[in-house]
């Protein structure tokens, strides 16, 4: 390989922003497979090693969603009351109401998207008032988080005796 | 938002080459953390309802993720006879021949990234001869793959009562 040919690989655009949001989604999809797959019960009061249960982590991935996707398209990392993972009066107390919320943020996400302008991108951003990073490292991290506590999710529901769903359909 | 900025917006690159290879090796370096900080034994032992222990999900990473930039460069997903996880007789039992291994295939990858052709990442390959996929879609595999078991390690050591790394610090 010569260097001009590795010049250009360094600075080859790998993901759009379109395609990014279809990735996400398909995660997305699946986390929201794993939720549906807990019992009701479990969902709310299963844990191991003192973690908090899959509906907690739930609650924070549908926050994290909706403040960030109002967050990078209005500079307010506020969303609805209802959907504020850090309002400890949110009322997502049933397995039905994270669906429903969850279903509410996927269509948000979809709405909001093409409203991210593409020069801000690699603006930095403080998520949240707390976190500083770009908005792309911001949705990365989003889709990591989501990513690495669903993997949790598995966890409890091979402990529980449930197949998950495949990890590999998105 | 006009049509207009919406269709910039769906077109706009995001990642670049360059940026996904420290993505993913940002990601490599944490689930070595994580690797690092079990237990000898429980490395090769501990598991919770029926999955592998981390060690086995370790030596899946290393194959994959070695096996995986072969192809990419040169068409051939085979990598040492150490470090292929499809090798039943590979060698990697002990914590540090895994750190060891894992050390060569960040090497690998830093070496071997800018062959991959820029007009590569859109094809359809055949991963490891059983995953069709587009390039880039199977290098996001690869990461989400080792997201996913990383927090599975996560709950392991949890469940040990070790605390594992921190996830955001990459």
């Amino acid at each position: 390989m010569t260097n001009t040919i590795e010049a250009i690989g360094a600075k080859t655009a790998v993901i759009t922003s379109e395609a990014l949001l279809k990735h996400w989604q398909g995660h997305r999809g699946l986390t929201r497979r794993v939720l549906n797959a807990f019992p009701e019960k479990e969902l709310f009061e299963f844990s191991i090693g003192g973690m908090r249960p899959y509906a907690e982590l739930s609650k924070e991935l549908i926050g994290l969603a909706s403040g960030g996707i109002n967050g990078f398209t209005t500079g307010s990392w506020a969303t609805k009351p209802e959907l504020d993972h850090f309002n400890p009066e949110a009322d997502l107390t049933t397995k039905q109401r994270l669906l429903d919320a969850w279903d509410e943020v996927t269509a948000q996400l979809n709405a909001q998207w093409s409203q991210i302008p593409a020069e801000h991108f690699k603006d930095t951003v403080l998520a949240f008032g707390q976190f500083e990073n770009t908005v792309i490292d911001t949705i990365l991290y989003f889709i990591d988080n989501e990513n690495h506590h669903r993997g949790q999710g598995y966890v409890y529901l091979r402990a529980l005796g449930i197949e998950p769903p495949a990890f590999w359909d998105r």
